[in-house]
């Protein structure tokens, strides 16, 4: 695959883009941040069925996003051949969720799927945040929990 | 990347590979099942900590599975450098859950890591089931609902 200027875009060069946008992210740089991403681009919550269109507005959610939060990346996925990228990541969220919480800090989990353009921006951004529950009976003499 | 015969491991090969997993899981097919993982294959329930080690534990797990169940592949993304890939799948599950819910199908949205080894076998599986939940308030300027 190549972008307009003939260059490969390469698995590296996807995974780089993602670091990027994790990186401002967690360091509030909205001007990095804005640098990584297609004009057009949409954010998908599935679990919410909740959409976002285009940069402007994608910033925005960002930016006024409440409580204070911490991101560190844990592992990414990319695919140069599909234009798109994968990433799980843990969140540390501070002065969200139930009047109880809002002092202790919560861990939670995140995964992330990203598609490109052929410039390398990202046109697709779609979370999940899956949250912990009690294994179903019936599969102990298989598991061991951790 | 390349395995033992000096092949290169390229994303279409992985890609192919979780293909055949879920399509051998789909069609009840174990020894294909089988055929696509490493004997020291660790699968990783992060949501209710739970660990399965062994070719042979993780296939009974899939055949034990109560209920009925059909799975759609959505997304498949490939990263032959870091030898894993991650995957969308769409559930449809019959006769599990809450006893009111037995009988009508439940749809769920599933996420999946893997990890591979030098041959393509798969090494590791991390299932994610993220729930739907209600947005927060605060954010309807911004988005739409879908």
């Amino acid at each position: 695959m190549t972008d307009m200027t003939g260059r490969t875009i390469g698995t590296g060069r996807l995974r780089a883009a993602v670091e990027r946008f994790w990186a401002a992210a967690e360091a509030r740089e909205w001007d990095a941040f804005a640098a990584t991403l297609a004009d057009d681009v949409v954010y998908d919550l599935p679990q919410t069925r909740e959409r976002i269109r285009g940069k402007e507005r994608y910033l925005r959610f960002n930016q006024e996003y409440p409580g204070d939060w911490h991101v560190r990346v844990e592992r990414i996925v990319a695919d140069a051949e599909g234009r798109q990228a994968a990433a799980r990541t843990g969140f540390t969220v501070t002065g969200e969720g139930p009047e109880e919480t809002r002092e202790r800090p919560q861990e939670l989990d995140a995964i992330h799927f990203f598609t490109f353009d052929a410039q390398g921006l990202i046109t697709g951004v779609t979370d999940f945040w899956p949250e912990s529950y009690e294994p179903p009976a019936g599969r102990e003499h298989l598991v061991e929990r951790y």
